[in-house]
């Protein structure tokens, strides 16, 4: 068995001698070779970027970053662009804000949006943008907390420091938000505190065609040539809010090879899972998404073919659909890559040789990776049954999160706040407003596809005869249940919402709206799944990962960066092409290049907009540009950074070789793709006429 | 890497002891032990089911049996069950002829179809069906006939041998057909000879509701509830053909532990691979299928939200396209799990390892393993290449297949028979006319879903810029372009067809169809892609395939089965449940079983003709029962056969583990799925009133 183990993950062993070659770009130490790394402020290897590109940047250049950066609470990044709250981030990271203030009559996403003046700029509903203000290490209070805890007990105890943590730091003001966040997989504990913005308005969005120009064919691949930003502002009591932190614009823009910088909150990587939590996602999970996504995916495009107004209310959808089933299926791909594969078995060797080397570290975290393997087995029931039964699938119905919030909540609220739910605790409590109300439309024939779907998998996963599908369909079809559960709630009204909330445990009981009895009936056990699950998957992941996050700090210490957090990292690269079976792929491209690709075939349009100001531009401005940092979806909208500090471009896209980046960083092949910030001038300018934005962001009064 | 090499193929490797354990299940020479095994007619195993069944299949019982069952030209099976051409077979099997003859006013495939006389059986448009008559080996005349020859002169003498043959057998005569059978992978060669009938009429089919009870949530599961049985009548002149060979009917069925077997056509298994071309399945072909499946699946069930209409003209494919994304994922998890997978490579080893034992099959046959292995990494871009560039993607439109047959013909009739393309040899020649004056309808509305999805499947994996792209879109979007084609075409009319067929290449030349120009443009391209994944792919997997069958056969010889190639088959078993994760089935369900399944919600709501017949049925009788033995897709509509050769059943499904019966036969799981031969009684009588049929299969005059 010994011998076999060593190369049991590894598929293919006819590709064993090129997995080798290549693991060493993955191998443990390569971050100090090759641009990789999505560091934390507190760690950045200042000294390495100086050795490697002659900058060495300074606290006071961090600082100055890392205050200008920001955080969408969506799941996007961006920045403050002018002094007065101006915020640049990507189209597809402000399309909910465009989707909400659109009609049937005015399409925003289509037509896109300029405020002429101030007086025009527009509130998005339900948006919140975060602005990191300092960093703390709470790791000994954390782990002081649930020392020598296990199952239940760990569970209660993390969730009780947590909010405790949390509240000592924003107590219960809305304008400070303040998350405990778990680095190196429990290895360090912080708590990352924020300046929350709530009053977002939008300033500018292009048309979605010149933004999203090429769709879901071009997305994630090189050549490209998208005008994928937005801007919003943030207000503060109704007015600007005064932002002193913010990005200047270089003048001069960036050339290949030159030393650029992102600052931005990748969402997830998965660098640090063992090999049998790899071979978890390869082989059970991720095949299970792609096969739901494309399903989905083929739902809704047809729907989109009925009528403008069904493409309007679901295109939004569509895209995130599109855009997480490329990077699913390339994931896929990554993890089925004998090469990529083998050496991430090749690494978790390594590390391991160098702990069974440190007998004490043997003796106390040796056993960490095997309890892992065990662990694995386990979770394909329990994944499964959480995903269904602790309804968890149903919460693509807006419907349903509603009806669910609002029937926990005063339950929650009456207990003590250690013992409530994560999402009820004094520290989030005060947001709960924010999500219940939101004044997002919410689109009865689209809810009726989404829960239709959802039922649907539920009763092809368990049978007909489950008790838990029983008392979800009561006795109708899939479709019919959906179709009796919109029509009998009032949920789309904000007023029976606040109703409903003031009323407290009364008022819900007392409710007849379907899908709050719907919510009421199953809360019991989807609570308990969800306790089994964090009892029996969750927690003992996150203890056994602690432990090999321990065991690799005793060797490495900081010197490495932790799994993305959808936190600000930093990551530093240098503007750069690649060559693939494509052939050599230069770093720019250029507007000229728009115009040569434009045709008559969706999604390949160009705007009226554009095509009337086509003489005005400089065809040779660059457009697109790819840089070998080291990002990842949640990157969206982060500001491209020369060594000045300036704004050199917008990312919004990696290439399709970066879709791996979830688990190792490839130097010859992972590209972050950004939007050129002389393309941005030239739009806005000659396209948009936006001089008041081009002179608040050039510093012209 | 020599020790690595042992377990490379092994997924988890902490499931490596259950993987050993269940190996020996699968392990080479199991089918003595276990029921296992689709057996050609000329080499069944009646001694050993002699042995373990009390019961030795003498040559003249296999005679009657093979003479009796039958094949469906579109991939099932089926049987004689009286003498005057009454033909039994599964609903599902059936279901092309009813949707044929339903217009929107009239729905035979929701309502059922009974011809309470024989002047109803109505004519099914484009049906054939095939009866074996013989089986001859012309193994020494094929590989002498290709012997020493390579690529693109392997390929060429295969196809003039192939045709040779197959005209000294048959001649140009429609009513006989002679396939040319590749049995072991090329390591033997037969003729099969068929009487071939071509008018086949409807005579018998329930509504959909209860035959595929349960739909696609039940489908590949058991216990079952299905009525899944349709009856057809062979016609010869005009008048009901006379079968002298046929089945009779079993008078008391079977219970608990009888012997059974299943004649039928099981279409392909891939027992036989070698383990570098299961990797490839598992981890580049099944997961892209699985995808794709997925993705038309949703387009279509939201098509069919539209209308009752539109869920009629596509429930059809709705249905194959869910059996068919079932049966994918069920392959794709089951070489996704090291337990399969491991027995898999264990199998390998131990016949790799007998092979290197003797010099000389070594010296011959040693390195086709590695050769093989070398093969699977050309494969991935050039079964792309092949999936689009050869046109193959764009045969899901009706309408482009039948023109690109209507532009090979002219050009493919003038050369030289051995010359031709396969499907236009003199021995293909006379039933191209059937195939393309076939009457069944094209809904312009199914064509644009599917050739959107084609085209833009296409433009996703080459990009907008690729010259095919361009040729095939010519300037349009996916759906514009298929609006367009669809829009002016002509080939919906037969008799636009007749004219282009009869008037040959100027006619197609001068034709402004849309698909004849499409085909016509892109014909050069079609055929270079067809030809070289022909010389690079398919053939050298063959002539590998040859070696290594070669090999197989210098040590086991026909003591083992071949995979299954869509020719007829015997299988054996008796009549068992299973016991799985849900806990111990057994292996009858019952009519009183289907009632208490049944609700008001879809799938589960039963035809009126049933809830009616409710009270004159005996809810105890058996309904459908799980038998051990050993098919696989195609099987569908094949008898279950006694010891007696009376039917006591009909094969309709597999339960969910059977799903991994592609690569290997689990005793402990794997169960075929049958209507008990009482059920049919039973329903014929009490629910149809079908009385002229029931004494028809009873032999009462």
């Amino acid at each position: 068995m010994a011998k076999g183990e060593l190369c049991a993950e590894t598929k293919r062993g006819n590709m064993k001698i090129a997995a080798f070659a290549m693991a060493l770009f993955f191998a443990l130490g390569s971050a100090a070779v090759a641009d990789e790394g999505m560091w934390t402020f507190d760690h950045f290897p200042s000294k390495t970027v100086g050795a490697k590109y002659g900058f060495t940047p300074s606290q006071a250049w961090l600082n100055h970053v890392r205050a200008s950066a920001l955080r969408i609470a969506g799941g996007c990044s961006a920045s403050f662009i002018s002094p007065g709250g101006l915020v640049m981030t990507n189209h597809h990271c402000a399309v909910d804000c465009e989707n909400s203030l659109s009609t049937a009559q005015t399409n925003l996403v289509q037509n896109g949006f300029y405020a002429k003046t101030q007086d025009e700029e527009t509130k998005c509903p339900g948006f919140e943008i975060d602005q990191l203000t300092g960093i703390q290490d709470v790791t000994k209070q954390m782990l002081a907390a649930t020392k020598g805890l296990t199952g239940a007990a760990f569970t209660a105890a993390n969730r009780v420091e947590n909010a405790k943590i949390q509240k000592q730091c924003g107590g219960t003001n809305p304008a400070i938000r303040c998350d405990v966040v778990s680095l190196y997989h429990g290895g360090v504990y912080d708590i990352y505190k924020y300046n929350r913005f709530r009053d977002v308005r939008l300033v500018f969005a292009p048309e979605f065609a010149v933004a999203q120009f090429g769709g879901d064919v071009d997305n994630f691949n090189f050549p490209r040539f998208d005008f994928d930003i937005a801007l919003l502002r943030v207000y503060d009591n109704n007015k600007p809010a005064a932002t002193p932190s913010y990005l200047r614009w270089s003048k001069n823009g960036s050339k290949a090879g030159d030393l650029v910088f992102v600052a931005g909150n990748p969402g997830s990587t998965q660098r640090e899972l063992t090999v049998a939590q790899l071979a978890y996602l390869r082989d059970v999970s991720l095949p299970k998404e792609v096969a739901q996504l494309a399903e989905l995916r083929g739902l809704l495009e047809e729907y989109q073919t009925l009528g403008p107004e069904q493409k309007r209310t679901t295109n939004d959808s569509l895209f995130f659909i599109e855009n997480d089933y490329k990077v699913i299926v390339g994931q896929l791909q990554a993890l089925d890559d004998p090469t990529l594969f083998g050496s991430l078995v090749a690494k978790e060797r390594k590390l391991r040789a160098l702990v069974a080397k440190q007998p004490a570290l043997q003796k106390q975290y040796g056993g960490a990776w095997n309890q892992m393997a065990a662990l694995q087995k386990l979770r394909e029931r329990l994944d499964t049954l959480e995903g269904y039964k602790s309804g968890a699938f149903l919460r693509s119905s807006s419907y349903f999160g509603i009806a669910q919030t609002l029937v926990r909540a005063p339950v929650e609220k009456a207990k003590p706040n250690a013992q409530r739910l994560p999402e009820f605790s004094d520290a989030a409590l005060p947001f709960l407003p924010y999500e219940l109300f939101d004044p997002t439309p919410i689109y009865p024939a689209v809810e009726q596809l989404d829960l239709t779907f959802a039922l649907d998998n539920l009763r092809r996963e368990y049978g007909p005869a489950d008790p838990f599908v029983q008392l979800m369909l009561q006795g109708r079809s899939p479709a019919d249940q959906a179709q009796y559960l919109i029509a009998n709630t009032q949920l789309g009204s904000i007023d029976a919402r606040k109703k409903l909330y003031a009323g407290g445990e009364p008022a819900i009981a007392a409710s007849n709206d379907s899908f709050i009895q719907l919510a009421r009936s199953i809360d019991a056990e989807t609570r308990a799944v969800r306790k089994q699950y964090e009892d029996q998957v969750s927690n003992p992941t996150r203890q056994i990962s602690e432990a090999i996050a321990k065991a690799r700090f005793a060797i490495e210490g900081t010197s490495v960066y932790p799994d993305a957090t959808f936190t600000l990292r930093l990551s530093y690269g240098k503007v750069a092409g690649f060559t693939d079976s494509h052939g050599v792929i230069g770093p720019f491209t250029t507007i000229g290049g728009l115009f040569a690709r434009a045709s008559n075939a969706d999604p390949y349009v160009l705007p009226q907009s554009w095509l009337d100001a086509k003489s005005s531009l400089d065809l040779q401005t660059p457009m697109n540009l790819s840089t070998t940092n080291d990002i990842i979806g949640g990157n969206s909208g982060s500001p491209l950074i020369d060594r000045n500090g300036d704004v050199v471009g917008l990312i919004f896209d990696g290439n399709i070789h970066s879709l791996g980046g979830d688990f190792g960083y490839d130097p010859v092949l992972n590209r972050s793709v950004a939007l050129d910030s002389r393309a941005i001038v030239a739009g806005l300018t000659h396209v948009y006429h936006a001089d008041r934005i081009v002179n608040e962001i050039a510093g012209t009064p």
